[in-house]
């Protein structure tokens, strides 16, 4: 049974460290998003895919959500004493993935392939795999004007009021071949949507026309697990956005958010909307995954649930 | 009275640094090698600006040679964990010099003018100035076959026999218009070749033809200190390099590598040859610099020895 989970940062990323640690190896394919990259002091920083692949490979900073956990920050304190930009950490450890990431583009490598590399050199046996190896860059049009993603989300620590978003690139961007690849083969038993904010992590993996439509009219169940649990975000700014957007504050509003591709859609058991009100085959979960064994029983659950839709 | 000093790396920055602190702010230009920079990891590594940077502003790590004090090494670690190249190392503060700089410089901002902005935030109060803004790289003919310099010296540890060193791009390159400005100053009092090596550390600047013409054409007194004593390097590979290329091993033959553009020579008390045998005027000195004491009384020396070759 092979599962194909699309996720953005640390949200997603506990779900998918659930489904890494029910699978066997190399059964599960994690689908990261590429929004949140940008050219940083001549480096190409991959925020979504390092927390994927730090989190899988168990060195992933739990407490802050993104980074390394026992990382140090000399490189920060000279770059601040040499008048450098501070507003991005960037931690000494992490820096190798960032500095062998952007070498490795240099020569000509592919997103994809260099994280593979990067995973294999850190034992991951997931293929976690970047939605395109083309550019796709999230601008947030704001009150205050139109900011580059990590410009909304880390300088202005998403307080400008938010209009919509906007995808550069989507449009002319290639669907991943290896992503295609995951999602045509023939052991495909589920798609999951993990629980990770919708319109800056899930959105724009979406925008990609190809991944959409193949979404549609895939006979795999697609599961998606909300992230919002009684009106409230369990992290982040899902729900600041969802008021900013004009949009109800609810789970169910995120199931609307996603129609189009969901086949399944998972809630959490503390949530007070009531599971018929949703026009896709809905259950109550436990969602809130602080432990590894919370991450593993709603893995398996979301599994399980795939598997009744797909009898069905 | 401003004076310009020639230097590489280690041996070279301890006479700047006597000189930089006996000197009146603003009076020192030390020049500073380029034939050790390369392309490493993506970023732009240059190795004698960054020693000579460092002790000036004091935070060198004298014992190492290279390098910042009170280093740490987590970015090593990462990197050699994830598969990349270890043989060169770069500690974490000194990685945000290197990430800067490359930044700058692929923003336009010319090698000196980095070098310039860098000083200013470390509050170094001389001009350290590249000897070209231009790419001068040296090359090793060893027997082994032609090396980079830095795949020779850290990697190889200068232990392949040397034929010849070559300094591609010497011919083409442009003098720093800011080493010319300071070697045109009519403030000028002395040129100091400081006591580096001088295969890998002067010979690379020399190459520069305008460089060479100017030094023989000048009315300032240029100063050269041996940095060969009793025919033993103070440091690194200086002697066994000169028995490799052929030579004698001994003071002497430093001054007649340096013959048409020494105005006079200082070697070290210690050393048995005798100063008549010199075709310049050479005096006998204290030239190990292990104190600051050291580093200033030497300096002192040498701008008295300028003063009385000028008055001649």
């Amino acid at each position: 049974m092979s599962v194909v989970a699309l996720s953005g940062g640390v949200g997603g990323s506990k779900l998918a460290l659930g489904l890494y640690h029910i699978l066997p190896p190399n059964n599960l394919t994690v689908v990261a998003n590429v929004g949140d990259d940008f050219d940083h002091l001549g480096l190409h920083v991959s925020p979504d895919i390092d927390t994927l692949m730090y989190t899988l490979a168990g060195i992933a900073n739990d407490e802050s959500g993104w980074g390394r956990a026992d990382e140090t920050w000399s490189f920060m304190t000279a770059l601040e004493e040499l008048g450098g930009p501070s507003w991005f950490r960037l931690g000494d450890h992490d820096l190798a993935t960032n500095v062998l990431r952007t070498v490795a583009m240099q020569e000509g490598m592919s997103l994809s392939d260099v994280t593979t590399k990067l995973c294999g050199a850190l034992d991951v046996r997931a293929a976690i795999k970047p939605i395109t190896n083309d550019a796709v860059r999230t601008l947030v049009h704001t009150e205050q004007g139109v900011l580059p993603f990590q410009r909304y989300f880390v300088e202005e620590k998403t307080i400008p009021k938010v209009n919509r978003f906007e995808f550069e690139g989507a449009k002319a961007a290639k669907l991943n071949p290896d992503v295609l690849s995951a999602l045509e083969d023939d052991s495909l038993q589920a798609v999951v949507v993990c629980p990770s904010n919708p319109f800056i992590s899930i959105d724009p993996m979406l925008a990609l026309r190809e991944l959409s439509q193949i979404l549609r009219a895939s006979s795999v169940p697609v599961i998606g697990v909300s992230p919002v649990v009684a009106g409230r975000a369990i992290k982040g700014p899902t729900v600041k956005m969802m008021k900013e957007l004009g949009m109800e504050m609810s789970s169910s509003a995120v199931a609307f958010h996603y129609k189009d591709i969901l086949d399944g859609f998972i809630i959490d058991e503390s949530d007070p909307v009531l599971i018929q009100e949703f026009e896709c085959p809905t259950i109550k979960a436990p969602t809130i995954m602080n432990t590894m064994a919370q991450k593993k029983r709603l893995a398996q659950i979301v599994l399980e649930f795939a598997q009744s839709i797909a009898v069905d």
